[in-house]
């Protein structure tokens, strides 16, 4: 909309000038934890690029924490010879040949999580020591911070150490953020870095609760870990305004593949993280990836909500309980969330114990609009809206099991496929501008005009629908041009 | 009472000498959001001329934010010149020269919410400028902050280096703070400011729960916004006695004619904000505005609570829950104020899902006073009380329409019109002296003598009955003078 | 117990010498707010004196605000002329020439509650200026305190000025804090101060919730006032370890005589204040005082428990929500509390809606005892112990009415009067090991020996059984002896 | 796991090099408080090597507040002369040749909790005159600590100032933080101590709420005190994952022998504090120990569980409320542990008012491998697994008294008593290697293999069954290997 079109400031639209869609790529924590070495991440890598993940997007290959030996009688650290036997440098200029990216990890602590040395008071020599190897992002966690936290400024301040430290280097590092949302970084973090962690780690259960992870909304006086994926997610719900192109709420990493959960909870996880701008980073083991779980990663349509360059997150319009599992959890919701092009999309998400009949009408969609001021009836509710299942065009098994084989064709530039595309070849947003039938899933019906028509879908229990719709007709223009 | 009447400190009644009644105006953003420019702020202060919304007192023009293009080469912010291409004392020389006055907008940090540049830093640099401009007000928000918040000491800090650089201007701005009840402003803000807004962001809804407003009381741990006006006036609770002549609780702007709520909750919403000596920026397109909600926005008989020297607030004395409509929500609530005049205001306000037969006992209106020590049963118990309906007369939609078309009466000094009111020429003060009867609405019962005597109404659903009531003979002075 | 009979560092037992046992007077703020003057003053204290006030050891005479009229050219504080026309130090000498002490009171900040000057920033001025006054007291408010709050550090800091000033005049000046609990004083203001509020200002009624009011415990984000003394009692729950000779938890002043409450009411306040040492002021006209209040002021036994010098308060070992009255609360509760002379109290608090048969077992008395180590059976267990009904020989109305007639018997050290007791001529330690009956009550029965062995009693709706138990042979020591 | 086992950094396994395992002993204070001397420190080391329980690995003798008579004209400490007549540094130097260590008290305030002087401000001075007596371990508590508390840095950098003055005097002393979790210790305090305690203090309850402690959950803003041993144990679910080698999570002294709880209570307090790596400080008269209780503190096979060089803590991994008894409390539990050698822990834990048969599933134990990411099913859930009654071996009364009355046959090294054990002579991780009898208890059945084989028993009323299970085959190598 306007308020972000007119920003005229330059570099407003992100502190350091990167991420201005949510980062993707692959983080080895949540399968590996400290399992480490150049070979898995230099495999992984080449995997990526095999599979079409890099064209997807997902281009950022993260080495996470136990990567080091301490430090040098200079006070560089200094990488494990043993599982980096090349050097880190090597392992950037591999990477970068293949066209990913490098990650790096610290803590913004006096140790890492993993009781590795910590960048506190180290900030510009690890900053330096990583811009010489050529790194291109740093994952800063928060463990070991000798108390300094407590409050947003004690908080802002370590960071921002480091911010300054990267962006002397002069090279361009994402800067991610990893302090679980503590101190609420949503309040602040977004002039010093391209993405933050909103709430506790992640574990792979759809809605289980664990007693490591107290808290169940924001903001949380303890963060813990072993948070659920419907945990997280609603934890989004009031902050998900503060998510802006380059600066994004972090829900942590992708959980899909790694077995804890059923393929439709996996596709709720997948669909939510993407449509609230989260970054993208697979975390499970690519090399035995499931034809089934590439099939999910792979999503065009889904991606390309994620990659939307309105940078905005999604809007929990309603919430019941409903019949709850043996977790003793059970909700519907929906969310709904604009895009840039003039789209909206909805997800009818069923987190209960049943499959259910869901439905929307027009008017919880554009609800927004309908109190946004200025009082004319929204236009919107006046539209014909064409109804896309993003899910519908999902790969078969079969497909996706002849890209793992390396029997499936090359994908490039206008594909015509429905169900694989290449944004390395043609962006997204050319994408979509060309209606390219790989990022619009399948038309299932149509919903307006009227505030009260409805769309309604039979949603399988812990599963959710995600639909995107657009204006029947050509006659109404998106709102920026209103 | 007492207690405000003997203060004999200088400048004591406000920290600044200004507004020792609540700022009156209108603010583009609720309606407009970034779509702002000359003509939008002019033509509006002239509708508000022609439509007596001046001489009712509502006499600043808020420009919010997306006014600037950033920083020169001094630091000094330019205004865009493609929206303002008269320049920033012009508008302010013409609002000036209506008897308009003109309010800007920033905030106290490196960004505005809209991401132009922020004052943080530049807070001299920024009053000197509006002073040079003429500007008499101004909205101070809280983006983008840098962490400089968390406990009272970082915010006062923070927002007391503006107020502090407004005074050195020399010229009177009021200054007007916009940070959402974040640590407290109503413990400290009154030193160093004229209002300060007590909770998130309001959006046009009566009081549907919205998951990014996630507090439902005061003290908040995370104001969030798309607060119900239901939310908002719940969260005023606790804090009500912090309003004083000169520094006063923001409840946001007003939402009424903004298309989200019925009739009778904009009715709802002006009432409770008047009584809560709320600040009252009209937040509509004044352009467009309907006959019916000129009405609102026009009640004399409720403006001259807002308006009324005592600058205190309402109190509410009891709450039921009753009745739930389809948001869930659903209560009943007593609220009641004393005036300047030793009137009493009360509201019956039905916010359930049903009309109800409401009462009040005498008892419940004087309960402060009959738990207010000294042992001597309270004056008022014994007397008998008009009650008069301050929505009785309210205008017409004839007539309000006639005002809009410009073919009604001009309304002066000494006027006796039951429905209009011209504060300009005589004030509200003056007015309640004088009886005038567009200030008292229209008798309807009396209450009292005794502490269980009771006045009833039929009150319908989402709707309040607001009364003022006078002592039925001259027996009794005012509680000043006993 | 040893735990403080045993230590000896000079002056441990309070930060400046003073208080050891709560302070007890008068405060004009709860009967008459603003409208102070010198002859209400003196007239009060004159009343006291005759009452027998002073001698049950009501001494303290405590200005309240709204007695200067600002700040002269050199920055001393002015009282007002009108109101004090022979001036302050004419005060405080007529007090000290009958036995009573001056109080006097500021606020740590630029205004007082009711907007006269504050003393943050002139703290040694203020301080000197009431010591040349010999002022012999101080109660140091919490408004507008410039957001020198927020944290324990914060508020600390701020009277900790103040109370080094105080000591810096070389004049003995009690000091009590009234942070309303804000920032947690139990813990901090010890080392500092001789008591402090714990809870938001008390209101007459027993135990109405108020909106303005929002905490129902402690810890509480947001004090406000407006607090009932039930509200204010379960408050004190968690922190009754907090007080200790020479620094008290204050739970505000005394609302008997104000017409808020019932008889009963009025008892139980007066009975669970007095358990829990808070500082006890007598709140309401003094010179207006009727017989059946006057008889609960004057109530030996009670103000004996008050005076203690163990100087700790009451534990309540159990609480059950029973019959909600009109206000929705209903609660019964057993307190107890271990006196210096090896006797135990205890309260049977009857706060639901209808009379009820109470008792306790000789267990809960004990509880402490029988959880507190080195295991061997509590002797308190097998002994048998006499209940003394501590209202049992509250004065009739007649005999009160004699008093205030001044037509009653003057009491003098050694009376053996069962309703009255002359504490300046016999303390009320001395008085206790003399088994003076003016401070038992009335023996009602015996209890234990035995874990299980009950006491029961009818208690009325909205009252309270205060009961002081004492070994029934002399075989028993007490624990300091063991 | 890999993780703690590739840390190289020097000393990063303690910030101090001490404390491994946490540290077991005995403090006065539960049993004592202030009754403390010389003699009963002697005494009761002297029956601790008598009764076996300093080869168990009880070792450190802490002496508890009120030792001082306070400062000398330099500002050192001086010991009361009554209660140390040989003065501290015979104490120690007799302590040490019994193989026993010296404790001491202080706390981060200017008084102890019982008002003798504290090391705040003295810290330096304090550290050097304790390692000039040879002391080994200070026990520091948080009271009258000035308003130095209030966020995390507050706390930190005063506990910090001690750290470093105990290190500087190069004596190595265990440093034991006692804040009551105050400000989230377990967030900070591991680079500085070698234990904190994480909520208020202990009473001897197994479940019986007091409003004296009034959080159930951490984190807690008002830790408070007499918190039941369950209130404590549920606090530790959100942070069990920061004990590690070197820094406890400090559940408080035990409570085993003070009479407060039944046999089958004190074996739950005594089975949770052991699993979850608590530090184990016999809190009672170990002259007059019960045989039961004796039994109950010497159990080699929970000792094992809590000296096991993980250094980690027990996870709750469900948690039901059922019939509860007469203090409201119910709960049905199961915590799990993994250990050092492969083997799992868990526990049925009953504190329900009925006796239940309680089942766990192989799933539920391994419930964080099934969940841990790259996916491959856990292979802990295909094997068989035996299951270990810790508590079958428990010493019978009339061995326990044997050894009381010195008729005991003595434990060395290899010894094969099925209920004693002497890791003095031999590591209980020796022990465990060796498959000692006395360290396994006995087998009561199998679980496995399969997620949803399940493995019940009947748990008495506030009573635990504890287990641990071990691979039935030699197929399956521990974690680590793989």
């Amino acid at each position: 909309d306007n308020k972000t079109g007119e920003v005229i400031i330059p570099g407003a639209s992100s502190y350091n000038g990167l991420n201005l869609v949510p980062q993707m790529g692959w983080d080895n924590w949540n399968a590996f934890q400290c399992n480490v070495n150049e070979s898995l991440l230099l495999n992984t890598a080449r995997a990526m690029v095999d599979y079409g993940l890099r064209d997807l997007g997902y281009n950022y290959i993260v080495l996470d924490d136990c990567w080091s030996i301490g430090r040098n009688s200079t006070g560089y650290l200094v990488a494990n010879p043993e599982k980096f036997p090349s050097g880190m440098k090597h392992v950037a200029d591999t990477l970068h040949s293949m066209g990913m990216k490098f990650g790096m990890y610290s803590s913004a602590g006096v140790y890492t999580c993993g009781k590795y040395p910590g960048s506190l008071g180290y900030e510009q020599k690890d900053a330096d020591l990583w811009a010489s190897w050529d790194v291109d992002y740093l994952k800063y966690d928060n463990c070991y911070n000798q108390g300094q936290s407590g409050n947003a400024m004690l908080s802002f301040n370590r960071y921002d150490v480091m911010s300054k430290a990267l962006n002397k280097t002069g090279r361009p590092i994402l800067y991610s953020l990893c302090n679980w949302g503590d101190d609420n970084p949503f309040d602040w973090a977004y002039t010093i870095s391209n993405s933050w962690r909103m709430s506790g780690d992640v574990y792979d259960s759809f809605n289980r609760p664990d007693s490591r992870c107290p808290c169940t909304e924001t903001p949380c006086a303890w963060p813990g870990y072993h948070c659920s994926i419907m945990n997280i997610l609603n934890k989004m719900t009031p902050i998900t305004s503060r998510s802006q192109p380059g600066a994004f709420n972090d829900m942590d990493m992708l959980e899909v593949g790694n077995g804890g959960q059923s393929d439709s909870e996996y596709v709720v996880h997948f669909s939510m993280w993407a449509i609230n701008s989260s970054p993208l980073l697979i975390g499970t083991n690519v090399l035995t990836l499931s034809p089934a779980n590439l099939a999910i990663y792979s999503n065009p349509a889904v991606l390309a909500l994620n990659q939307d360059p309105s940078g905005s997150a999604a809007v929990r319009k309603w919430q019941y309980f409903v019949n709850p599992d043996e977790t003793g959890e059970g909700e519907i919701a929906l969310w709904t969330r604009s895009m840039d092009n003039g789209d909206q999309v909805f997800a009818l998400l069923n987190a209960g114990n049943l499959s259910m009949m869901m439905n929307t009408t027009l008017y919880d969609i554009f609800l927004d609009d309908a109190t946004a001021g200025a009082y004319q009836a929204p236009p919107e509710l006046s539209e014909s809206w064409d109804v896309y299942d993003l899910w519908a065009n999902r790969m078969s098994d079969e497909e996706a099991g002849s890209i793992i084989n390396g029997t499936a064709p090359t994908i490039g530039a206008n594909s015509n496929s429905t169900t694989r595309y290449n944004a390395t070849a043609t962006s997204y947003a050319d994408g979509l501008m060309n209606n390219n039938t790989a990022l619009y899933g399948s038309k299932v019906g149509t919903i307006g005009p009227g505030s009260q028509s409805r769309f309604s879908a039979m949603i399988d229990r812990h599963s959710a629908g995600l639909y995107r719709i657009r204006q029947a007709s050509s006659t109404m223009r998106k709102r920026d041009e209103l």
